[in-house]
C-alpha cells in the first residue's frame, strides 16, 4: 500500500465536495431575508473552509510518483466514501438544525452523519421528520449530495481531472459496478466523462419535465437529484403523493425507470445501437420483472387491501411503489405498510432484486439475479448427470468461471450480513433506547437493515413509507451508516478493508 | 430412466413401511381394554394391507435387469420419500382421530400427510393439539416416523436387503447427506448396516437411561426416537417441558448433541481413532457454536427476559432450546417465544446453521456454513489480490473446486426457497383461511418456513413452541409439506423431479 498517493486523491476529493458544498449558497443567498440566514450561511462557509482545510494538510507532501495500483485505489474509493460522508454532515450540524430534534453532540452527530450517508450512498432513510421545515441551502445540499453519489464522485472526480493514472479503472469500476471491465486505460477518462454527461443530459430532461407541469424549479432540481439517484429524498413530508398530481408521478416513474437502467446502454444508443438495447437479456427481464410485480400489487390491493382502493387507484399506486422500489429510489405515494402481507413481504424481495448493473440503483442486481438462477439450474441438473459439460450463457455470450463464482458468493454473503445485521441491530438498539415505545420488533429490524442494505430507504413497520429514522439510537444509526456504505460499494469493495493483509506494506 | 427397475424398488419398500406399522399393533393390543381397540386395530390392519396390496402391483412385472445408475436412484428417493409420507398418513385417517378435529375429507387427509410426513423428515411440526388424548398405538407410530426418517428408510432398505446393484450408492448418498462418497459398491451394505447398528446402539443407551430414571417404557421410547432422529414429536402436550424433571433434559440434552454429531465419526471413534474425531473441524466448530449461542442467549434472557427468569432457570432454558433448535429437534422446556427479539431472532440463525452433514440433523450443516465463510474470505481478498492462488481447506485436506461452488449455490438457493416459499404461503393460507383471526403475519410465515424447510418443526408467533400447525389451511399444509421433503433431502435431489430432461428416456 503506497499511503502518500492514497492521501494526495483523497485530498483532491475533499476539494471537490467542498466545492460543490458551495452551490448550497446560492439558496442561502436567495433566502437572505429569512432570519436564519446568517446562520446557514456561515454554516456552508464553515463547512466549505474545513473541506479546503483537510484536502490541503491531506496534499501537503509532495509525492513524485503518480503509480496507482488495484491496493490504492479501493483505498481511495472505501475511506473517500467515509470522508465525504463526515464531510458531507458538517452543514447539518453547523447550521443547528439537528438541535431542536437531538440531545447531545454524540447523538446530534451521528444523526448528521447518518443523514449525510443516506444522501451520498442514494438511500434517502432521513433522520428529519419534517423536512418542509429545512431551510431551502440544506434541502439542496441534501439532495444534491444524492446526486453526486448516484452516479459517484470518485467518477466525477476522475472525469474532471483524469489523472489518477493506472488506477483510475479500479476506482471507477469499484464505484459503478457493472461497468464494461475491458476498457483500456487511456479511455477511462472519457467513460466517466461519457457516463457523467448522459447523466447530466437526462438530469436537465426531467428537470424540465417537472418544471414544464408546474413544479417550482427548486423542487424540480431537488426531485430530480433523487430520482436520478434512486436516491428518494423529497423537500415534502409526504414525498411525492403530497402533490397528489397524475402527472408528476408518471414522469417520475419513467425517469426511475431510466434511472436503474445500465448506463452503457444510453452510451450504446448514442452510438445507434438501439437494436442491442432492445435485445439486452438484463433490461428485458427488468421490465419484466417491473410488469410482473405491477399484476401482483394490483390484484392483491383489489382483492384483500384497505377498503378505500378503487382498481385504477390500486393500479396507480402498485405502479409507482413498484417501480420506486424495484430501482431503489424509496419515494412514496402510498402507504405501502397498510397494505396485505403479501404485498408487503413482495416489496421486500423486489427490495433484494434492485437495478440494473451500470445503473445508479442499488440492491442486488438484475444480472446477478439471473445469473444466479441459471446456475441453480445447470447444479440441479449436475446431480442426475454429472458429467456434462456446463456452459454458463447471457443471451448467446457465454460468462466466465470466475464471474460464476462471484455472482453465488455475492449472493450468499449479501443475505448473510443481512441476517447477521438483524441480530446485531438489536444489540445496538433496543438496548440503548431510552423509552420502552422506541424498542424494534423483528419485521421493523430486518426491514431497516433490507432498506439500508439495498440503498433503498423505507422499510415496513417503524420504518414504512411514512415514517422515519429519527428514533433510532446513535450507535444503531452509525451502523446503518456502516450497512449503507456497504450496499453502495457492493460489499466486497468495504470489506477489503477489514482483511490484514489488506494493509501490508509491498 | 429404467421406470421398471424403479417401480420394483419402490415396491419393496413400500412392504418395508408395512412391516414397521406392524409394530404399532402391539401398542394396540396391549391396550385393548380401551373403547377404541377395534378401531385403532383395524385402523392398522387396514393400512398394513394397503402397503402389502400396493407393494405386490409395483412389484407385479417380473424385471430381469438389475442395472440401476444415477437417475433411477434419485427417483427411487425422491418418489420413494412422497409415497412413504402419504402411506404413513393412513394409520391417522383411519382411525378416526382427526375427524373431530376437521371438516371434510381434503382437511382431513391433508393433515393426515402433514403430520406424516413431518414425522419422517424429522420435523416434529404437528396438527395435534393435544396429543396426550390420542391412543398409544398412534402416538408410537407417529414417533417410530421420526426414528425411521431419521437415519432414512432407504439406507435401512439398502441394509436389510442389501440388493439395489450400483444405484444402492447414489441411494445412500441422497438421503444421508455428508456420507464418504469414496465407498466402493460392495461395501456401500456393509456401510448401511455400520450406520443403523450405531443408531440403534445409541438409541438403546438412551431409553435405558431415560427409564433408568423413572420414564415409562413407552415415553421413553417415543422420546428417544424423537431424540435420535431429531425429529421433537412428544407424547405430552407440553413437550419436555411437562416432566419438570432435570435429569431428563440433561439426558435429552446430550443424545441431542450426539444425534447432531455426524454418523462417521462413531464408524471411526469404534475403529479406535478418538484422536481423528476430536480433531474434526466441523464438531469443534458445532460444539463452540451451541457453547456461543448458549452464552448469548443466558446473558440476553438475565438482561431483557421475561422477569421471573432466575440464572439457572436462563441457563437450563437457554442450553436445552440452543441445543434442541441447533440440532433441529425443537423438543421444548420452555416458551422462546416470549424471549426478547434478539433472542428469538438468533434462533431463527441457529436454525439455518443445523447439525454436522452426516448427522440425523437438518439445517444447512455446520460443515458448508464454515466452507461458506472460507469461500468468502478468499472471494474479497481476490478483489485486491486478483492473480494469487486461492485454495481452499478444512483443517489441512484441500476442498474439491466442484464443492466450492455447489456450496456456495446451495447455500443460496435455501435462502431463495425460503424467500419465496414466505410469499407463496400468504397466497395459500390468507386467501384461503376461514377466521379473520387465523390469518398469518409476516413473522409467523417467515419462522414457519424456515421451521420446516430446516426440519426444526417450531417457529416464532402463532406457530410458537406452544403452538401448532393445526390452524393452516389445507393447501398450506400440503405445501409445507413438500418444504420438509426439500429440506430432508436437501432440495437439489427433489428438484432434478422439476427438470425435464430427467425424465427422458434414454
Ligand atoms: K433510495
Ligand atoms: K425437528
Amino acid at each position: 500500500m503506497n499511503y502518500k498517493v492514497v492521501f494526495k486523491q483523497l485530498g483532491v476529493l475533499v476539494f471537490l465536495v467542498g466545492a460543490c458544498m458551495s452551490t448550497s449558497l446560492i439558496w442561502a443567498f436567495l433566502d437572505r431575508k429569512e432570519e436564519d440566514f446568517g446562520q446557514i450561511a456561515s454554516a456552508f462557509l464553515l463547512s466549505i473552509f474545513i473541506c479546503i482545510g483537510i484536502g490541503l494538510i491531506l496534499n501537503f507532501r509532495r509525492t513524485q510518483t503518480k503509480k496507482m495500483y488495484r491496493k490504492e485505489a479501493i483505498a481511495v474509493v472505501s475511506i473517500g466514501w467515509f470522508l465525504c460522508g463526515i464531510l458531507g454532515a458538517l452543514p447539518y450540524i453547523f447550521s443547528g438544525v439537528l438541535a431542536p430534534l437531538y440531545d447531545g453532540w454524540f447523538s446530534i452527530c451521528s444523526a448528521a452523519v447518518f443523514e449525510s450517508i443516506s444522501g451520498f450512498t442514494t438511500t434517502g432513510a432521513s433522520i428529519f421528520p419534517e423536512p418542509e421545515s429545512l431551510p431551502r441551502a440544506i434541502l439542496f445540499w441534501r439532495s444534491l449530495t444524492h446526486w453526486l453519489g448516484g452516479m459517484g464522485i470518485i467518477v466525477l472526480f476522475v472525469a474532471i481531472l483524469g489523472e489518477a493514472g493506472s488506477g483510475a479503472k479500479h476506482m471507477v469500476i469499484s464505484e459503478v459496478p457493472g461497468l464494461p471491465d475491458e476498457a483500456p486505460r487511456p479511455r477511462i477518462r472519457s467513460a466517466a466523462m461519457l457516463l457523467w454527461n448522459i447523466y447530466v443530459a437526462i438530469s436537465v430532461a426531467e428537470v424540465i419535465a417537472l418544471n414544464l407541469q408546474g413544479m417550482s424549479i427548486f423542487e424540480s432540481l431537488c426531485h430530480t437529484f433523487g430520482t436520478m439517484a434512486t436516491g428518494g429524498f423529497s423537500t415534502l413530508n409526504g414525498s411525492i403523493g403530497q402533490y397528489n398530481n397524475l402527472g408528476y408521478e408518471i414522469t417520475i416513474i419513467v425517469f426511475m425507470l431510466l434511472a436503474g437502467t445500465s448506463f452503457n446502454l444510453y452510451a450504446i444508443l448514442l452510438g445507434g445501437g438501439w437494436r442491442r438495447v432492445l435485445s439486452n437479456r438484463e433490461f428485458q427481464i427488468y421490465l419484466l420483472i417491473v410488469l410482473c410485480a405491477v399484476i401482483l400489487l394490483t390484484t392483491d390491493i383489489i382483492l384483500d387491501g384497505p377498503e378505500e382502493y378503487t382498481a385504477g387507484k390500486a393500479l396507480q399506486d402498485s405502479s409507482f411503489q413498484a417501480v420506486s422500489i424495484m430501482t431503489t429510489t424509496g419515494y412514496g405515494t402510498a402507504d405501502f405498510d397498510r397494505w396485505p402481507d403479501f404485498s408487503r413481504w413482495l416489496l421486500v424481495l423486489l427490495m433484494f432484486v434492485g437495478g440494473c448493473a451500470g445503473s445508479t440503483g442499488g440492491g442486488l442486481k438484475v444480472i446477478r439475479v439471473v445469473l444466479f438462477f441459471k446456475i441453480l439450474s445447470l447444479e440441479i441438473a449436475s446431480v442426475f448427470r454429472p458429467r456434462a459439460v456446463k456452459t454458463l450463457k447471457i443471451g448467446d455470450r457465454p460468462v466466465d468461471k470466475s464471474v460464476r463464482q462471484n455472482v453465488t458468493a455475492y449472493l450468499g454473503l449479501v443475505l448473510v450480513i443481512f441476517f447477521l445485521s438483524t441480530l446485531i441491530l438489536f444489540i445496538l438498539h433496543n438496548d440503548y433506547c431510552m423509552q420502552k415505545e422506541d424498542r424494534i420488533n423483528i419485521e421493523t429490524a430486518f426491514s431497516s437493515v433490507a432498506a439500508t442494505l439495498n440503498n433503498i430507504g423505507p422499510g415496513l413497520a417503524m420504518v414504512g413509507p411514512t415514517e422515519n429514522y429519527a428514533f433510532f439510537s446513535a450507535p444503531a444509526k452509525l451502523f446503518f451508516s456502516l450497512l449503507m456504505i456497504l450496499g453502495r460499494l457492493e460489499v466486497m469493495v468495504i470489506l477489503c478493508m477489514f482483511m490484514p493483509s489488506f494493509w501490508k506494506k509491498e
